[in-house]
């Protein structure tokens, strides 16, 4: 049973989102992925925003670009922790809508935005929240801390 | 029956909204007015967007700030032309967030996009829209041409 | 007899302008096309303006790019919705001058601002314009929001 | 035992931040407040990210302005989920250096960033993060998702 | 007979403009004023762009500013320099849409654009660009520069 | 004699000056052209700046990008108007530093900006200048103005 | 004889700069204080570049707003290093200007820029600098990192 | 004994950084290169920021893209002067993000910022710091002033 929810909003999205993708399985979190539009397929993502949290899933990642809804309709549709991916798609200018169309949500209604096209990101989040119950994956989220740290100290001695 | 259907996301938005309503009454044509909220009351949007059409609306009128998704949403939802008015609002930045969320939509899905705080433009263009079918209105509009240049004149007389 | 008027401020719009044209072949509106510059031909530019509506046109799309006054200016001319689509031109910073040259309209003359690029928005905005006249292309319109649904599933479910 | 920390930079950010803990008051979750400088005492955020998670703490609400370091160093340093709110303090350029330097971090270190001046929404992301491990608490939510609504609906309402 | 040609697009433009009015004064240069609209009265526009070279004008200065179109429109009208003053209206975001819609002209029709809200300058300007026929207005000109000067080494000198 | 005096702060940004050059052999005023940099050159810009009326130049045209102080330097010694051309160079953040620091001069030293990359307009506007006191080189733009129309004229014939 | 020249554009921009002074003060490093306008006074700004150095000053603080010259040209005529303040003055664009004339300097002239309206942060890198070739001036600054933990630390203590 | 450290986020601003060590070979200023990243080798970040004025380092020069902190943690542990590098790195929003998550530091912690990947100017400006207590240096300086004149006015000499 899938522990995080990654959706977008197009399939020109995948080559960003799947990042997510990989470093969830690199952490060992299960995750599932499709593809919701709010404005093609509004309907599928009343259905998926409404039951995601029945269906066991602990946190949603969804990626979209330009006037970018999709991360802020999903979550004001469900309970759980929405991530908000704004993607540098080809109708974007310079990213700024798509960062500006998820970050920006109302009182009430919050997006945890990360960074453009900042899909790896997002999927570390995913799995520090799905941590949060479960104390065994934050110890590999401390593990990961360290793996950051040795690969930079090991670059930064390469240059000398 | 109201031609018209002007939705806002707030009763905040109210003071902006309302010169719609104004012009909308100074060129006579009939109208209603909600409060919509895309990520407060997802299904009333859902109803308003998917019925509006079949109650006689011609056109909607729909105005948010922030993150502003009631536009975009409402025109996935409905074959009216949408209006968006991008709205400066409190958690707005210099309304940088509401133009691009509202503006850049996704292709197959317009909505169309006045200045910000443009209110009193979307009625004028709500009018012009509706006089596509009333020949009456669009003389009418012929004539707001004219009152808009008689007036600069007359200022302009007053300068000398 | 052409029920959309399209325009453009120069042949090196084309490309992006001929999306108009394409959706609206597709969605069974008739359309002409012209290049008329606000700069370069200021007289025909009034013509255009000043007769559209006489010669049975229903709404006008003018394109344009850099400090982009063709859609605005027409606007002021003609009592027909004019659709505005920001263009990012060869001599256009990213955009921006395009998007709020053609958004930014005073009170009194509203231009239907679509995304930048957003060309083939601004062709189904216009047949939905025409729609408000037309039930049957209203019908039409009705069906392409299914369509589009449908493509999104269809991806969705290669996806899996 | 506080389940979320609030930290910020500046006892002049207490205002926005008070937000956080009133949401969270409302919501009935526990947390704690401290002002912790990323900049004036680098070895307080340094324990402060260290130790959170072996103090009980499930997730951290980081806000700060202008060339805002407090979210991110602290993310750097913990394995919690941070939530960073940007604060358009009186150094800030109309918010966009607060939000750019904590929304675009590298690859690794992610900051699930809300709105300018959003503490409200991060109180209520804690929340959400909170609830990943208890079921009650994310009943609560789903009850608050429908007191955003009635809210709503009783201002349209007024309206009428 | 006038020699600098002042125009605006709307009344609430004379505080700013009336600067570019005193410096010509001051600098002993003779102009004339007018509120003149690109949108509301494009007929009185061309009539003035097509003209003023004919009644002895030697350069024309129009401020406008949201879609600000009258500077470029005036330019393709008339073989006299035009300097435009983006003007920081009520309805501009910032300035920004005055100086973009009125900077980034297309190639052939060139406005002499200077900074926002600065029609002190744009008096200078016009002031410069008449004196290219008059060796004793040039002579003002040298003479305004050591004024400028003297101004500033009286302000250091007490400072100290 | 040269009437016009073309300026840049670096060999890099000939390739766009020229066009200046070019516009002016077409129109037939005659200019000189100079690498002058206000940053590793300042005594040879102060001499410039000086003397060029002195010279017999009626207007200067200067170039530069990024932190472009060139133009407003000169204009600071020179009765003449000057002609500043924003230039999108290599260490140039999108143009914007460019247009900026050559726009937003304070009051009392105006510089005529073009359109960022504007070199073919900055010709086009020193052409104008010097042609207040020279009648033929007015009917020569009157004429130019008419080419410019015929041109897109035949563009269009060409579309249909 | 004073180690530090603080010059600014304008007497207008005395409130801020007066920051730099009493940091100074503070940590009892001697300074001078000028006004010497870029482009009002271009003889005195040159005569100031080319002697700082010789009467002893060891780096120079300049602020300015709007098309900011003041701090780049000095820099290109003294071998000292130059802050450069960015001033949000009456003319300036939210500061943009300002920031981005001073900031963007061509390979060669370095200008240390600091936040905008930044000139206590300049005169603390003041400081520094001239503590490169005086220790006890050194220990000093050690002293004050301490003294700004300090205050921190106590407030956070008054938040409990 | 390395007189100028240099330090930058990750390997891949080695390109530009690299600019900075070769400006200080040909100015004859010893310096040390190392990679330590802000986010990932905290504690290598104080322990550098800590003891680098121990070890005879006059300036420090970090280099970072997108949320740098590098720089501004950097001058927080440190009473040595740091410049801040702005580096338009692949996750840098046209370089926005880097630029002003360096500049816009809080009072009590200046960063010297230049251009955006600016690192040649970096290290001239660490050599006019450094030359504060070393006279022959400062003449080096004054020679390359010289320099960057020859150069320009041979390409001059070659325009013509």
């Amino acid at each position: 049973m899938a522990k995080v929810g990654i959706i977008m909003g197009s399939k020109s999205d995948l080559p960003i989102m799947q990042e997510a993708a990989d470093i969830l399985d690199y952490l060992g979190v299960s995750y599932e992925m499709d593809i919701v539009s709010a404005h093609r397929t509004p309907e599928k993502m009343f259905d998926y925003g409404r039951n995601a949290h029945k269906r066991g899933i602990k946190t949603i990642i969804a990626g979209a670009g330009g006037a970018a809804h999709l991360p802020g309709m999903t979550a004001s549709l469900t309970p759980l922790p929405v991530i908000g991916v704004p993607i540098k798609s080809r109708n974007s200018i310079d990213g700024w809508d798509s960062i500006l169309s998820i970050l920006q949500m109302p009182g009430g209604i919050p997006v945890a935005t990360v960074a453009l096209d900042g899909a790896k990101n997002a999927g570390i989040l995913a799995a520090k929240i799905v941590a949060v119950g479960e104390p065994e994956l934050m110890e590999r989220l401390v593990e990961y801390i360290d793996e950051l740290k040795e690969a930079v100290l090991k670059t930064a001695e390469e240059l000398k």
